[in-house]
């Protein structure tokens, strides 16, 4: 049983990011925006409506308050201002998923709050503490072998390990960043491949011509990119093709 | 039985607008600013926090989108935008509630949608469907005699009426519009002997010299004047001298 | 000569919403959007140098403070609020000209506030205030017809008007408003023709069959639907083939 | 000939933080807040009228996109961010002084950009480079001795070197964190001698019992806290009673 995941409802307002329908009919659970990198109110009930139509489970991918950077940029905010922060967008999101009688079963924080949850143990404990102050049963979705993974565990959070199809490894273990030549897998082929690799042997074959384990439980497909949908579409028939059975973690 | 209702959590970040502490001691129910005039999530924490400490409900205060006008300007937003941006405000703080073990009780709109709900039926239905897509058991919080009560009731939510203590009234039974001289009682004497004469004979002395009746259960007293906390205090002296009994009506 | 405008910039961050390259090789000015209902200071800095490149001329475009509606939602904000508004936002495009050594020609304001100005004389003369108080050489960018051009040549306010070569007309000389079915024409040989009656004989057919006097100097296309390019070229390709002369009012 | 700064303009719609009328009557230089983390274009507006009326120098007090945070969080905003950004800034307050006459004289950052452009030499070249993108003949007012001083003097932008009169030195020339005890100098006294040394004998006493160089032709006095109005008062009569001439820089 593997699990792909997609951050959805990423446009704001009249902007558009990422074609929510056509990911809904691929991923079985969405990481949806709650407001502070993008996704508006109107578009969080869309999505909301629309996965729990497909039985795609919905999460919150909680975020700095950045529109103008889209999450992107790391904030030096205090302890409190995150954890504050992620509780306020969880509730928002779990009210948008209220009308559609569906909930947020887990949280997976988006761009820059994410990697720095795993360089900054003060927000992945703010990020933690939100979780468990919203409800102990929320699941945290993050990366395999992240010091984040670990040190929500310890916490007591549920976790659940993420890799990525569409992103290029290093031989430590981390992704090649955005900015560097051949950080995104533009090749749905090449995607799906990663992805069966990480499903079926918990590993991935990195830039530097090594393998590195990668033991995750759910695929991560960006929806952000110009062959976002083709990519998702390209992993999910690689993986049922190969007997892979797709449903929610949650 | 009278309610003390109060706009609490009105500052944003840095900047503070209403005592929250001082108001907290006095009055039985706080709308709380729920992010889109006012109230960031730290705020909105804190506010639920002590609110819950001392017995006092917690209403969502929602408001269009509109930090820069403090959310008094009317917004021709769609019925749609304005549904989802209340249920998304009233979902934002019920998660601030739960470390606190408090919860959402009520909605009261703020500034320019309280006054919309009652001329704009399209905006009251958004709010009023809002409130039911989350949870049937919110009470409505608005202006005793507005066409915006009726509205609510006839879509089958519940409904508390109130009145000002410290706003004057109209021949009509509306209010002086802020901008007019005297629209603002600032003597607490003066806004004690009006909540006493809604509270007793559920009637209000106008600026006209007449009077008009304002059927309220619930006593609305401003935190964002100079002079709220002495006022808020003298409306509740003033209340318990006579003999009234104070509590949430939630 | 015939001036051809487009609404450009109207991206926020990651967010894009106009080809601002391609449109700005068929244009012969570009309304900038500054930042409050669209327009991130980088895109504003690459717009204004791509025009100045391109000889395209440089208008403000300026809206209520609204990224959440894109600026189409009337705010009933005050004659000072609105001033202010404007004048900053006409500052802000004007430091993002420097670099490129081009500078704000004209002012168009956007979406709800460019409709707003015809029908609300206030906020009418607060966006001609500012302007004047900027600079007394601003042209102002507004409907043929409209009391807004009406009441800023009162003003002593250098005037161009525009009709629209992608918009419906109605009998009495309005646009058929975006909600209804054909407010918008998606054909581009339709839009050519309707820039060329306006071009060439100030004139348009409309809705009702009829035909309404448009005396316009510059032709609008917009930029932010599925087939703006087409129908930009379309319409640029139109008024040369038929011997008008383009090049900017300013 | 010492100038007495202030940053001025920090409130947001309804909320205040400074007393701007009263400082605006005691200081010669104003850092208007631009927008960014606070400052809406009304305040910019008034600030810089009443700014004008006095013979204050307007400075832009350009700061990272957060209202939320006040500005006082690092955000790792690319090189062309901040230029940009602070380009708008600037461009956005020199429209506000237009009705008054007067012009942007100088730049300040504010908040965590401040002390970035001493730790970041990116952040400190955006800002370089929006300046002299903007105008050639723009001031930079920063801290005495700091790194961003040197690099922007080695830039080819002139520029002013400040002292604090109300924050705590530490033996190595640097603040003493506004977190810390003792961070912030709340008497007017303690206050006004610091202003002093600074101004007669370019040194400060610092919390080790040493002395430090402050090379100053600006002291800085602190808007934002509740004992602004004597401290700055107390700062300006002790500079004057002991004959030194207080003038702007600019």
């Amino acid at each position: 049983m593997v699990d792909l995941n997609c951050d959805l409802g990423e446009g704001f307002g009249v902007w558009q990011l990422t074609d929510d329908d056509a990911l809904l009919d691929i991923v079985t659970s969405a990481n949806v925006a709650c407001g502070f990198h993008a996704g508006d109110p109107s578009t969080m009930r869309r999505v909301c409506d629309r996965a729990a139509d497909r039985g795609v489970a919905v999460g919150a991918q909680v975020s700095y308050r950045d529109l103008a950077g889209f999450g992107r940029r790391y904030i030096a905010a205090t302890y409190q201002q995150v954890r504050d922060d992620v509780l306020y967008q969880i509730g928002a999101l779990a009210a948008c998923c209220r009308p559609s009688s569906t909930r947020v079963r887990y949280v997976k924080p988006h761009g820059a709050l994410y990697h720095a949850c795993s360089t900054d143990p003060e927000h992945a404990r703010a990020v933690i503490d939100a979780m468990r102050s919203y409800d102990d049963a929320l699941v945290l979705l993050a990366a395999a072998g992240s010091a984040f993974l670990v040190q929500a565990q310890q916490a007591g959070v549920t976790t659940v390990a993420e890799g990525f199809a569409d992103r290029a490894y290093r031989g430590d273990g981390t992704l090649v960043p955005r900015g560097e030549g051949g950080a995104v897998i533009t090749d749905p082929a090449t995607a799906a491949q990663q992805a069966r690799a990480i499903a079926e042997r918990h590993e991935v074959s990195t830039v530097d011509g090594s393998v590195v384990v990668v033991d995750a439980r759910s695929i991560c497909v960006h929806g952000d990119t110009p062959h976002a949908v083709p990519i998702a579409r390209a992993v999910r028939a690689g993986l049922e093709a190969a007997g892979n059975a797709l449903a929610p973690f949650a």
